[in-house]
């Protein structure tokens, strides 16, 4: 039972202000719990002044909770979601340098073709291929493609964001913000 | 001039250890200095112990070239490579639910079919769409869904590797963590 808790994947989305010391601040309460990371993106907002991160991390529910519950007390952190019992779609893009000698060429190729994959780049002896999907769909690939050579591969972490139509975004600068200039024309609220 | 250095983008990999604690130690490297860390994306590479993370901050280039001899030297990193003077294809992933009321939707799958982005969520007043490409595709995607409703949007942090075939990942295990199982067989060198 602690084993399966403690393995448990979680995925948290959480909007900070766009402010340096913020990351810093948030990695180091996972580490001081002893946390990895396992991954984590962190990108801009509609809004240039608020970046959303999404963090991928395993461990016991119970601390978790109080991870989260850290990460809301914290200055600049604006929401914090744990995905992990919700419905969402995640998305994760994989860049991979691959061997490309005329041998393996064509099987390399048709490996892509399956999984939708872009060839980014070419030399002589290897390609570049983009793919992007679920992780199971990520692992797939690259172990389709690791038998021909992987020389060098690059992901950007997971990014999820729930199904249905709520969105956390509005409901979130309208909350914690206040009022204030909406960029955006949203109908279903 | 002073300005045009501060404004600079630099785009950095660093593998590192998959250890908790690396990531909130380099976060607070660039945080002491008064960088802000624009995107950040850390993922596994195909040997799981070690990680590879994309950094991507503005600042002056004589700055960013301490901050990185200072990388360097924290334990759990491996290898940092500055790839703003390099030749290098970056790539990003954006999740974007969209508004997507009747009046709209045409509109809203032409641009989608426009920018190759796929729909991976749908209710009746929302589209969830998948888009990737360099920074200022995913710029222009957004820019063009803006008046339709953004309702969510995530973005992964912009990844990136080196044209050619140079590959980071094997020099730098052989030459730093000594001759190791080679899981991945390469014929280039």
């Amino acid at each position: 039972m602690a084993n399966e808790a403690e393995n448990q994947n979680h995925t948290i989305a959480v909007l900070v202000e766009n402010k340096f010391g913020v990351l810093a601040r948030i990695a180091g309460l996972f580490s001081g719990r002893g946390f990895n990371i396992d991954s984590l993106s962190v990108g801009e907002t509609l809004d240039p002044t608020i970046s959303r991160m999404t963090i991928v991390t395993k461990g016991d529910a119970a601390i978790i909770e109080q991870v989260i519950k850290q990460l809301h007390k914290l200055i600049d952190v604006i929401k914090v979601i744990d995905l992990t019992g919700e419905d969402y779609v995640d998305r994760e893009l994989v860049l991979l340098k691959v061997n490309a000698e005329p041998a393996v060429r064509a099987e390399v190729l048709r490996i892509a073709d399956i999984f939708r994959a872009k060839v980014v780049d070419v030399t002589p002896t290897t390609y570049t291929l983009e793919a992007t999907g679920d992780q199971k769909k990520i692992e797939a690939i690259i172990e389709l493609l690791k038998p021909y050579g992987i020389q060098e591969l690059v992901r950007t972490g997971k990014v999820a964001i729930a199904r249905g139509s709520k969105a956390i975004r509005k409901r979130d600068e309208e909350k914690i913000r206040g009022v204030r200039e909406q960029k955006v024309v949203g109908f279903y609220d």
